[in-house]
């Protein structure tokens, strides 16, 4: 059985959405164990009305949170019991194994930072992001893509991009299920000397590595799919996924004026059916599961501050996954590749 | 009368649709005299069979150019009297106040740079381009933005940064005929103290300046048009233009396979008319003007490689508009105005 904390304050949809989908959960898989932290009245109040499994889903009590609109390093200090902190800290007495939060990112990232212990080898921690792709690489390849950094650590070197690339294609190989993920850096072209000084480093250092390194990669490429995991420093990370959202917004907007508009349009919009369902799963970012913050020795999971209930249960869904085929290890295996090829390299 | 001079050569869908664009608007403006410049007995044989006016439309003579494949520098060197070269000395010359090309972008810029003067208080040339947008602000608002730089100078200062923000405003009230341009950076949020310090630092010169400068933007105002102008590095907007085309490419894929695969889409499709025309032309770039290359005390329009008759005679329209506007004037003096202005701010 695996456990995960689940800090169930904070998000936008907040208590409810957090509650509801960790009831789901319970209802169906054996495996995993939550521990929602919010205000247990209020969560047993939803749960009065629902089903779930009272063994596979407990309460733990807090009664404030970091908001939307906090501060969050300034909340943290004047909420010392809120809920991210306590949930935070079943993960590090050992009685979770996994956290996750809808609740603000900045305060997910300073908890972490300031609970867990950085990976050996991992300089800056990074948040990665799956997002939908055109796929056209027949029935089996997995159609999401990673994208990393997105908004964790602003400037980077070759070395944070290199450990990026490491830690992407290592939870693109456990979550994805991918065995070899084609890891790429977001440059402004494919050539090896194209992109800043620590892209250009970077890909000379990833180039005869041990992972599955495809080169550079263009802003086109990331709707296309091109490859499983996009690496780049949280500035441009954040600008490209929030794009994603933007032309998501934009797509729903039209759609949604346009079947209000007319019977014609109703009709031709429900004949398009699957096509029409293809379009908007490429530009709908709300089902997905929520996006790992990786560099920590310990599995954290960020879902989207919008999260519904079957998010937030995709969510506790990805971070036992994350425990049970052993995210961590595999990063750690990763350094270790690395840097026996690089002192291979050096010494050859 | 304005002379356009037309590099009609080096373009993907080359020398054709650059001299039929010319045939197509010598038929409709009385204004504009193009000069294309190209191989002579090749261009003759396309308009033998096209309707085009000889006041309108003269030909220039250049047997070479650098083509999509060259390394820009070394085709420059080895061909002295390429068509890009000519057309460029034409302007130079004054026989022709603006110049057009559907040619290598890094070609272009080598050349504007070697041939014409920087204008006086700005550092670095910037590429802009026009994209659509969700237009959400009444129908007299144009639903097309501006966004620069796209890859003209991959890392910017503060100073460049102000540089393209006084272009794109210049060049958006001439062009888009839009009086006071709504102009923003783009950072990772919209907040003063987000971005990289050379962001931070433009945000404070802009602020109060003459522009009418609407702070950060974030990546998903992109496709929903909040700004008329935004700007940023060469760096992230080339990643941006590249993934704005990238989605366009997706979307065109999944409706034409949509289209063919059955009587029902078919129908389905038709019936959407109008609405599916906006998402595609949401996402089409084909048919817009071009990108001008701002910095040089001369008008370059910068069209698109793939570039169609339409697109060329687009293109030959926006140059011809520009200097009918003076942008180069505009552009002087909205560095004048900022520059008293912070003159005045250091002194009160």
């Amino acid at each position: 059985m695996i456990t995960v904390a689940l800090d169930a304050m904070g998000g936008d949809r907040g208590l409810v959405a957090a509650v509801e989908g960790a009831a789901q959960l319970s209802r169906e898989d054996a495996d995993v164990h939550v521990i929602a932290v919010g205000d247990v009245p209020r969560m047993s109040e939803v749960l009065e009305g629902a089903r779930y499994d009272p063994t596979r889903l407990t309460l733990f009590h807090s009664d404030s949170c970091v908001t939307m609109d906090d501060k969050p390093r300034e909340a943290l200090e004047s909420k010392p019991d809120c809920s991210i902190l306590e949930a935070a800290r079943l993960v590090e007495r050992g009685e979770a194994q996994a956290l996750v939060t809808a609740g603000h990112t900045g305060a997910a990232i300073l908890v972490s930072a300031e609970r867990f212990r950085m990976m050996p080898g991992i300089r800056r921690a990074a948040l990665a992001s799956v997002y939908p792709t055109e796929s056209r690489h027949g029935p089996k390849r997995d159609p999401f893509a990673l994208i990393l950094d997105v908004g964790a650590t602003l400037a980077v070197g070759a070395e944070e991009l290199v450990g990026f690339a490491l830690m992407g294609s290592a939870y693109s190989a456990v979550i994805s299920e991918i065995p070899a993920p084609r890891v790429a850096l977001l440059s402004n072209g494919t050539e090896a000397r194209k992109g800043t000084p620590a892209i250009v480093e970077a890909h000379t250092r990833l180039k005869g590595g041990p992972l599955n390194f495809v080169g550079n990669v263009e802003g086109l490429d990331i709707p296309k799919g091109t490859a499983d995991v996009i690496v780049c420093d949280g500035f441009l990370g954040n600008v490209v996924l929030k794009m994603l959202e933007g032309i998501s917004d934009v797509f729903m907007d039209i759609t949604r004026d346009a079947s209000s508009r007319s019977l014609q349009w109703r009709i031709a919009l429900s004949m398009l059916g699957g096509g029409l369902r293809e379009l908007r799963r490429l530009t709908d970012f709300n089902h997905y599961g929520g996006a790992p913050l990786l560099g920590f020795e310990e599995v954290v999971i960020k879902a989207h501050g919008r999260s519904s209930p079957r998010a937030i249960r995709n969510a506790l869904k990805v971070a036992a996954k994350a425990v049970q085929g052993d995210l961590i290890g595999r990063i750690r295996d990763g350094v270790t590749a690395l840097r026996l090829d690089e002192d291979q390299g050096a010494s050859g």
